[in-house]
């Protein structure tokens, strides 16, 4: 295989960090090991996972009746993301920095469905915040889940964003202890895919704080879908009451989670491009 | 502060991974919070040092009779570093892939003195090792150094590569712990401006293994300065028979060793330039 050049950029939202990959017409190959390799914070560039911007009409994945782009997400591992709020976030600000589509309300789709993304008009010193519209929440069971870190269990509830998310919640954030070991969840067979973990305090009226051990990634220093699930969760389990607004912090930033009155949540916060370039594909030659 | 867009490169040796920023005219403010900001691996690029390749002629920090470039070579704490064998052979890299400076032999300016680093002729596929000249390790003591994780205490050895060291010799590369810990080094005065620590084991004759706890950065994947007064502590210790060439196994690599007729040491291994573009400097405004 030789190597090939292909443009990229960097950025986070509330340091979920991740390579955005424009390919509008759908000409890149992007196998797992090379998704590993780029996310790679090392002998790579590093981030939480990789989108690829594809325009809908060049990628059997999206329908061009529904939305211009599709954000193919991957996970660092390789492996396919359905959703993913901070991505989305860090994406569409990436269509509109460079140009790619005019500011204002973006669709784009996703495997989870399409998403309604706002990013405003922005001043070379004010980027402003970037809202994903993430849907309703969906809490089907099952029940019985339980996750267990070190000595500690605790029950857990399912909340499906277009991923699964299995909350807790615990004392002290300290108790989830070094994620780079991923927390054990029973029965074993209940997500055969993995699943996303938050664990969860309440800080006070309609203010949450939160970890996450994301599936295919280890533990990310936010997670949007993440925040959402953790909130509804919150609602379901008596841990906050109902409000339109509510604040989410995690160990990179601060989300804000709109309620709106169909039950659909929208997800706000600071989304950043900060370099961009070209890197090498393609597996390099031993020295 | 407003923001500026300014060239950089990411590229790694071994996995000790930098990012280069070329500054053939000395013209960039580079204060220790930016250097911080852009090692920071998910609201920055990430890397484990900055590189700031700037030309003699444009520094007072070395005379242009020595070099044509002078390596100001920053650790992720923001911190200045004198010498560093990694970032030297990426530097080189990047000057030679940029067409800065020919392939063959350069000569490059550091706070330690000067260096001579072998770069060679590459083909698209093929990117060749990249060997730099470390000059010869210095033991001038002091003795009575130990080095202590959790309950294990080592004798250690000061190693003197422009840059300071204390190795140790350990029975597992496990026992040097969880290494975003540093390691306690004793008496607590021995090294104000604080050492980088080698946990070492003989692998076989010429062979070593270890880990490194860099100075200002933290655990690494590899050092090279570090590799050095590995293979000079374990010659000083008898741990190792004399040789023309030692082979020293990293966690993201390996390097080999020669050591000269007069004792200087080079070190030679793969140097990898993976990304180049634009990344934003300056305080940007809050979202």
């Amino acid at each position: 295989m030789h190597r090939t050049e292909v443009p990229f950029a960097k950025g986070h939202g509330a340091e979920n960090d991740f390579l955005v990959l424009p390919d509008p017409d759908g000409r890149l190959d992007l196998p797992a090991a090379e998704v590993v390799r780029l996310c790679d914070r090392r002998a790579g560039i590093g981030a939480d996972g990789v989108l690829r911007a594809v325009r809908c009409t060049a990628t059997p994945e999206a329908s061009a009746e529904e939305a211009e782009w599709f954000m193919d997400y991957r996970n660092a591992d390789g492996s396919l993301g359905a959703m993913c709020g901070n991505g989305l976030r860090v994406m569409a600000r990436y269509l509109v920095d460079t140009g790619l589509t005019p500011p204002g309300t973006l669709t784009i789709a996703t495997r989870a469905g399409t998403r309604q993304v706002r990013v405003p008009h922005r001043s070379p010193d004010f980027q402003g915040e970037v809202t994903v519209g993430m849907g309703r929440p969906r809490l089907p069971g099952p029940d019985g889940i339980d996750v267990t870190v070190a000595e500690r269990r605790w029950p857990a509830l399912h909340v499906d964003m277009g991923n699964p998310h299995a909350v807790v919640f615990v004392d002290d954030l300290a108790h989830a202890g070094d994620l780079r070991i991923a927390p054990i969840v029973d029965p074993a067979g209940a997500y055969p895919h993995g699943v996303t973990v938050e664990f969860v305090i309440p800080c006070g009226p309609a203010h949450l704080a939160l970890r996450v051990y994301e599936r295919g990634v280890g533990e990310t220093r936010a997670c949007g879908t993440g925040a959402c699930a953790a909130v509804a969760a919150a609602l379901s389990w008596g841990r906050q009451s109902a409000a339109a607004h509510y604040t989410v912090d995690l160990p990179g930033g601060r989300l804000r989670i709109a309620v709106l009155a169909d039950g659909a949540m929208e997800l706000t916060g600071p989304a950043e491009i900060l370099a961009r370039g070209t890197v090498n594909l393609g597996r390099r030659a031993a020295a």
